[in-house]
């Protein structure tokens, strides 16, 4: 049996961190690659993905339900209604690979969590998903950690760089390059990034097509 | 039997891009309780670790060897002088575990690596290790990989934030209080650093003991 995935997803004006090096429609593109590759790994990894959008949005057979609240809210609500397991995963996290998924869903605790860059979460998979409730933002891993052991649920922490490299800043885009195999890496190739080491520093560096 | 594990180590001035936050002391007492941590995960992993010194250096019961050249020089002489297994791991990731170890040293692979931040390489498990060479800076992850392929060694990419985090800067120094369960959280946290969370961004911050 899939244990079904949820992939919480802003179609509008998404990772403006990245508003630096990519322009509006192409963060919009960039977002939408990385949800696929997402999709893709989980789907891959054994799951029933579906995305859980703030706004009404279609992506292909995945799908979507749409839910205007706030990350916090939407998902509380549907953790409420689903008493068997699932598994909670963002949307900017490419690098993810079926492997990674598996590991979180073939735990023997009730709770499965891969924390994200700076005390984020970046996937929680439940055995009894109405048995939990998530808190997101700020330093988001240790606030599931205290509700795991306030509602006396055993939980494993899953050691994957992969999952916990969160695709936020400019800073974030070199693992992509370096590491990813999915269509957002392919997006951003395409755009014009390739790999750059300065005086020992390797970045991400944006070679736009000279309009001459 | 034991896989001999390798720990480069630097017990001068090391971390200095960590000098905004820690004097020179507290830095090489930092840099030796991380070397600690990483003896201690490699040992319970089933590795016997030794380090690998620039400067003549004593390390309780753990061997060192001493060796004034550059880290590639280094580790390129011992590779040619080491017919069976070895692990090499850097002395800056402390919160790499006894699991984690294992998941390289266990590899079915000629070779087991774990990428580190910005295209580094943290670890690497060679089956044989004078088949290969090494060569870190920049992007090493890459050029151990093309390395592997020249030689045609076949290779696993180990998937663990625990080896992939680094410890060089301040903004890395949230994930050590985060996750850290060593000697060296321990004493950040000895030292007034606490998790701050400001508008949404985790951060480690100091609260130095007031003079008054």
């Amino acid at each position: 049996m899939s244990v079904p995935a949820v992939i919480p997803f802003k179609p509008k004006n998404p990772k403006t961190r990245l508003s630096c090096v990519l322009e509006p429609e192409e963060r919009e593109k960039f977002a939408t690659m990385m949800l696929c590759d997402v999709v893709v790994a989980a789907r891959e990894g054994g799951c029933d993905p579906f995305i859980l959008a703030t706004e009404p949005f279609s992506f292909g057979e995945t799908p979507v339900q749409f839910d205007e609240r706030g990350l916090n809210e939407a998902l509380n609500d549907l953790l409420s209604r689903t008493s068997g397991p699932l598994l909670i995963i963002m949307a900017d996290v490419p690098l993810t690979s079926p492997e990674a998924v598996r590991r979180l869903t073939t735990t023997l605790a009730d709770m499965a969590i891969a924390p994200g860059r700076g005390g984020g979460t970046n996937a929680v998979y439940l055995s009894h998903a109405d048995r939990f409730r998530v808190s997101y933002y700020g330093a988001s891993f240790q606030k599931h950690m205290m509700i795991a052991e306030e509602r006396k649920l055993s939980y494993e922490v899953i050691d994957s760089f992969l999952i916990h490299t969160d695709i936020d800043e400019k800073e974030d885009l070199v693992e992509l390059l370096i590491h990813g195999k999915g269509l957002s890496s392919r997006y951003l190739k395409e755009l014009g990034f390739t790999v750059s080491v300065n005086h020992g520093r390797v970045d991400a560096v944006r070679n736009r097509p000279s309009s001459s």
